[in-house]
C-alpha cells in the first residue's frame, strides 16, 4: 500500500515533468491527506531525489539519485505493464536465478528483476558475465507469451531488435546484432541476452529473458583478456550514461515490439531483425551442440532459426550455435 | 551411506533372484561388517520384506511390500540410471511440482518422483489428474538431454512409446497412442502423460516427465464424470496389478528407447510410435490455441509434429493441441 502511494506520487510527476504539484492537487489524485503527501515527498529525499519546492506553486522533481533504484526507473517509464512490478537488489549472484523463483512463484508478467552487481552473472553456454557494481544494466524480465516453444527463437530475437532500439533511443548508439542476439558495436560485444524458459510441451509459462549491457564500464573495469572481445556505451561514446533512461527505452521498445508480435506474427519483427543484423551475408564459424560448421550465413527462417550454406552449398538449418564471424 | 547400503543389498538380491545370498558373501560384496549386513535384513523385514533365512545356505527374498516404497521399485530394477535416485512421499500436491523444485536445484538425470497420491496432480492444459491413493502410478522422471528444445516434441512422444512398452511388457495389455501421448484401452484414457522443461534458447536443462497411469482403480474411484473417458489396467483386465512392477518395466523400457534416440536421432522412436498410433489415419478434431481444426490425421513429421489435412485438401502443421478422435 505506501510502495504503491509512492509509484502513483512518481507516476503523477512523470506525466507532467515540468510543472509544479501542489500538495493539495497531489492529495486529491492519490486520495491521500496532505500529510500522506508530505511524509512521501520526505522519503523520496532521503532517497537522493532533489525536489524543489515553491510556496503557493508545490513541488518539483530536480534530480533523480544517482544509483539505480526502482523509483528511478519509474519516474519517466512510459510502459503500460513492462517493468511495472519491480524486484530491485544491490548486490546479487545472478538476475536471472532469481526471475526464475519469481516466475516459477507465479510472478506477473512484467516484472523485472535487476541488480547494481551480478556476482555469478551468466551468459549462453553457462559462460561467466562480468557485472560489477553500478556499472551497467543487470537485469531479467519475466514475460508469459502464451504461444509454444517453438517460438522461443522468435522471441530471442525479438529481444535483441528491442535493445538495439531503447540503446540507439537513449544513447544515439546503434549496435549492430549478430545471432542470435550479441550486440556489437565495431565488432565487439556490448550487451549480451539469455533466454530462459519454464515451458510444457505444449506452451511457454515463462519466458525469463536476461540481458546485460556495459553501460559505464571503462577499460578498467575489465579483466584483461575481456578487452578485445568486450566493449561499453562508455567506452565506445566517451560519454557516461544514466542508466535507468537505457532501462526505461528498452523497456519501452519492447513492449511495443512484443505487442505488434502478439498481433501480427514475427514477420514485421524479422524485417526489423535483419535491418540490424551484422552476420548475414558474412562467411561464419558455426560451434553447435554436434560440431562445427563453415559458411555464409544467408538468413533467418520465418522460425528464426539461422541458414548457413556450406561450401558444397549445401544449406543447414541452425537451432543454437556460437557465432564467429570470419570476414 | 545407510541408504546406499540398503541399495547395494537390494541390488545383490535383484541380480539373483532365485539363490540364497550368505551373510558373509553379501560383507563381502557391499564391503561392511556381517552384523551390519544382518540389521539391514532385519530392517527390511520392518519395511514389510518377507526373507527366508535359512542356515549354511543364506537369505533369499519371498516378498516385497504392499506400498510402494522405494525398494520395492529398486528390488527388481535392472537400469543403469533411470530411477536409481527416488523421492518417495505418501502424500503429495503433485510429483511434477517436487520434481521441478529438485531439478531446479540440480537433481541427476533418470531421479524420479514417485508418491501414493496427488491432491492436487495436473495433466496437459493445467487439466485436474484424479490421483487416489495406493491405486495408480503417479510419478515424475527428471532428463537431462543435451538437445535444443525443438526436440521436446520427439521426447514427448518417446515417453509415450516407453510406457506402451513397459504397460505390456508388465501385464501384458498394449495401449494405443492418441497424439501426442495419450494412452488409450478401448478408446479410454489409462495414461497421461505431461511433459515440461527448464530450457533457454539454445538446449533443454532439464525435462520433467509426469506420467499418470490408472493401475488398480475400480469404477468406484473415479467421479462419475470420468467414467465414460477413463479406464484402468484392472478394469481392462479384472486383474490386480504390482505397481512397482509397471514402473520398474516403464524405467527399463524408457532407458532403452532415450539411448537409441541419443545415438540414432528420432527415426527409430517415430516407426514404434507410430506403430501404436491409434489417432493416424483417422478423421480428428483438433482444438488448439488458435481455434479447432477438422480433417484427416496424416501422420508425424521428423520434428514430431502432427499432419493435419482439412476438408479443402490443406495441410496444417500442428504443434499443440488437444485431440478428438471422431471416427
Amino acid at each position: 500500500m505506501e510502495n504503491d502511494l509512492r509509484t502513483k506520487l512518481l507516476q503523477a510527476f512523470t506525466e507532467k515533468p515540468d510543472e509544479y504539484l501542489s500538495g493539495q492537487e497531489l492529495a486529491e489524485v492519490l486520495g491521500c491527506s496532505r500529510t500522506a503527501i508530505w511524509k512521501h515527498i520526505e522519503e523520496l529525499r532521503k532517497d537522493g531525489f532533489v525536489l524543489e519546492a515553491i510556496r503557493k506553486k508545490g513541488y518539483r522533481i530536480l534530480e533523480v539519485p544517482h544509483k539505480m533504484i526502482p523509483d528511478e526507473i519509474r519516474y519517466g517509464l512510459e510502459t503500460m505493464h513492462l517493468g511495472r512490478n519491480i524486484h530491485y537488489e544491490e548486490t546479487v549472484d545472478s538476475t536471472q536465478r532469481i526471475a526464475q523463483r519469481l516466475a516459477y512463484d507465479g510472478a506477473q508478467e512484467g516484472t523485472i528483476v535487476i541488480a547494481e552487481e551480478q556476482l555469478g552473472g551468466r551468459g549462453r553456454f553457462e559462460r561467466a558475465w562480468h557485472s560489477p557494481k553500478y556499472k551497467g544494466i543487470w537485469m531479467s524480465i519475466i514475460l508469459r507469451p502464451k504461444v509454444p516453444i517453438m517460438q522461443t527463437p522468435q522471441l530471442t530475437l525479438l529481444m535483441a531488435v528491442a535493445a538495439v532500439k531503447g540503446i540507439e533511443q537513449a544513447t544515439g548508439c546503434e549496435p549492430g546484432i549478430k545471432w542470435p542476439n550479441d550486440l556489437l558495436i565495431n565488432g565487439k560485444k556490448v550487451s549480451g541476452i539469455l533466454t530462459e524458459l519454464q515451458a510444457d510441451s505444449d506452451r511457454i509459462h515463462s519466458l525469463i529473458i536476461g540481458i546485460g549491457i556495459n553501460v559505464n564500464l571503462e577499460p578498467s573495469d575489465y579483466p584483461a583478456e575481456l578487452l578485445d572481445t568486450a566493449t561499453s556505451l562508455f567506452i565506445e561514446t566517451g560519454k557516461e550514461w544514466d542508466r535507468a533512461t537505457i532501462v526505461q527505452s528498452i523497456l519501452l521498445e519492447l513492449e511495443k515490439l512484443y505487442t505488434i508480435y502478439l498481433d501480427n506474427g514475427f514477420y514485421p519483427i524479422k524485417l526489423l531483425w535483419e535491418s540490424y543484423a551484422v552476420s548475414i551475408g558474412k562467411r561464419v564459424k558455426a560451434t553447435t551442440l554436434n560440431g562445427t560448421l563453415v559458411g555464409i550465413a544467408k538468413g533467418i527462417t520465418e522460425q528464426g532459426v539461422l541458414l548457413l550454406e556450406d561450401d558444397e552449398g549445401e544449406i543447414h538449418t541452425i537451432y543454437s550455435a556460437d557465432i564467429l564471424i570470419e570476414s
